[in-house]
């Protein structure tokens, strides 16, 4: 097949990166930047280069459009009128209804949506690799005119790429994002600037806040030329997650006011068995079988390479780690996840042997207790 | 000195350990549980121990109490009728005005309220460790009835430890942790819940959610016993901070309805900044010296050791490292953050050499063009 690349930043130099490694196509690339085709070519991400987004276009099966949110209507219409009558056109956007809802009725046979659950902090071809795909969900939305054939032909695509395609609608698709991703962002901003703008008789939160804080502002201020964009674009379906979201705040204000014990036990429950689902979905295992692996550390050059070498030599394969920088003066604790009770010991020898002080614990609260009642 | 400990878990028995190793103070330790009591005397983390509270208290200088939130009124009391008069007593408690309250006006004198800044995700002496409290912050509740002798006394102890003291009012100090802590912790738990009960056409948001919800999910549904006890302890100023949330939350909600494209830039840049400088007083550098550098990772042993070598090598200091896990499939991203240019540099250069594609970026987005303006 022909596939054509619109825009060869991380995303699309990626892709054209996993379609020469994985595949035989032909890939054409177009971006207005010549020195980004330039690059992709010396990077061997594109089989040929185009001039124009037309003629990447002319002749190709598939056409993908990596292409900021904002500019995807345009940029779609565009490809449409230029690719064959019998090419399959998608894009790689945030979000799916707009983008969907600007095709034209004669030409909604040829377009699907598209949406790659992956990506980088970085952005440019310079980044891009061929397995930024592998294993990642890749959502995918047909509409009741999408061609059958042209959807099957874009959905063995995705597979040959090492991504998950998963079907949805489009709106169905932004309401999921919205709850999944857009909420977050936005609940990270709200936190980072209520704790900014709410000094306490002269200390300043920013400057004491832990862990838990850390975590949920990672994202904060993210990105903001990407994100006011996707926000924009998506805003009925964010704004319906955030009024949800500002509900469920009301009943916790109502059971704190109340001294509701038995509501925060209940709730705090939920979302244990929430997080639990979400963990095991994410490690596909269950909780009983995984196992945190804490090990503190001094602030120096080395000790992470003696803890890594200590679990190399002991061949103990880790799920996760996590560095808890925690001040320059204290160094930090590192935590592994581990799958099972062996590697759990092995672990916890390996680290005792090279001298670290160890802590084990179910990486779920609880989760060691489940096991007596399954 | 003469220092009481009474409870000794994870925080009782560190403390223990780290008076043990860093003083000559006369540690004294009691526990209900005559377990818990026997083991601190295997780690040696106790000179002796008491056989109740009050032989505990009995001539100490400096009484430590490491209870529950909840129980901590009574054991305050019986602490302070135990101890000699020129005792100090204190306590490690989550939140602060309620046990403080909670004392007589002719105790006033020899109380002060301290919650040390850190803690394992694990519990009990077994885990107990002598660095604890290295450069942990302490927060000390000095009121106005405060003994200054006293106070100095336990403020140079907190010091011996390594940690360091800082001293607020008792109600400042719920209102900071309501909003450093326990804000964090409830919004994740309502972040959870609601993905957990909004399931959008078939598709559950808890299965395809990507790393923002993990990391704003990571302490959702955190030890049901403990934290009902500190949100209801400390229910005013959490509910305080949650209808600040709630108004923030509706200006976000109106400029979405408004369509405010300049609310939403100004918002998130806001955001940008206050992680800006909760990032720069973590590792106490300026963001324009902070770089990440990300390397992907086949899922397999070994693979960590050998970046770990080859930095260790290198002799990179890695200031930070996320092991982001994304499928069993695909593998992961390792994030590290380092210091400075040629700790990037020379990061990049030893993974490359090592086989391994590696993108580095500034650790906050826009730092590196901050350079500029300074």
């Amino acid at each position: 097949m022909r596939i054509a690349l619109v825009g060869i930043g991380l995303m699309g130099g990626s892709l054209g990166l996993a379609l020469r490694a994985r595949t035989e196509h032909d890939v054409v690339g177009y971006d207005p930047d010549p020195g980004a085709l330039a690059q992709a070519l010396e990077r061997a991400a594109l089989s040929r280069v185009a001039t124009s987004l037309g003629e990447a276009c002319a002749g190709a099966d598939v056409v993908v459009l990596c292409a900021p949110v904002t500019a995807l209507p345009a940029v779609v219409a565009e490809a449409l009128a230029a690719a064959p009558e019998d090419a399959v056109v998608t894009d790689i956007g945030s979000t799916k209804a707009n983008v969907v809802a600007s095709v034209r009725p004669s030409d909604e046979h040829r377009f699907v949506g598209g949406h790659p659950m992956c990506g980088l902090e970085t952005r440019g071809i310079g980044d891009a690799r061929a397995d930024l795909f592998d294993g990642a969900i890749w959502f995918l939305t047909p509409a009741e005119r999408t061609d059958p054939v042209r959807f099957r032909r874009l959905h063995g695509l995705v597979q040959s790429l090492g991504a998950r395609p998963v079907a949805i609608a489009a709106a169905a698709h932004d309401s999921l994002l919205a709850i999944t991703s857009h909420l977050p962002h936005a609940l990270a901003n709200v936190l980072a600037t209520q704790a900014a703008e709410t000094p306490i008789a002269g200390h300043e939160p920013l400057l004491s806040a832990g862990g838990s804080f850390r975590d949920m502002t990672r994202v904060a201020g993210a990105n903001s030329r990407i994100w006011v964009d996707i926000m924009l674009d998506n805003r009925l379906a964010l704004a319906t997650a955030l009024r949800d979201h500002r509900r469920r705040v009301d009943d916790v204000i109502g059971a704190l006011d109340a001294a509701d014990e038995a509501f925060l036990a209940r709730w705090i429950g939920d979302a244990a068995d929430a997080r639990r689902r979400s963990v095991e979905a994410s490690y596909d295992a269950p909780a009983i079988d995984l196992w945190r692996v804490s090990v503190r550390l001094p602030d120096r050059p080395g000790s992470i390479m003696e803890i890594a070498q200590a679990l190399g030599a002991a061949r103990v394969n880790i799920e996760d780690m996590v560095l808890d920088h925690e001040s320059p003066e204290a160094g930090g604790v590192i935590e592994l996840v581990v799958r099972g009770v062996p590697a759990r010991e092995a672990a916890e020898e390996a680290l005792s042997d090279a001298g670290y002080g160890v802590a084990s614990s179910p990486l779920l609260e609880g989760a060691a207790d489940r096991e007596v009642v399954r």
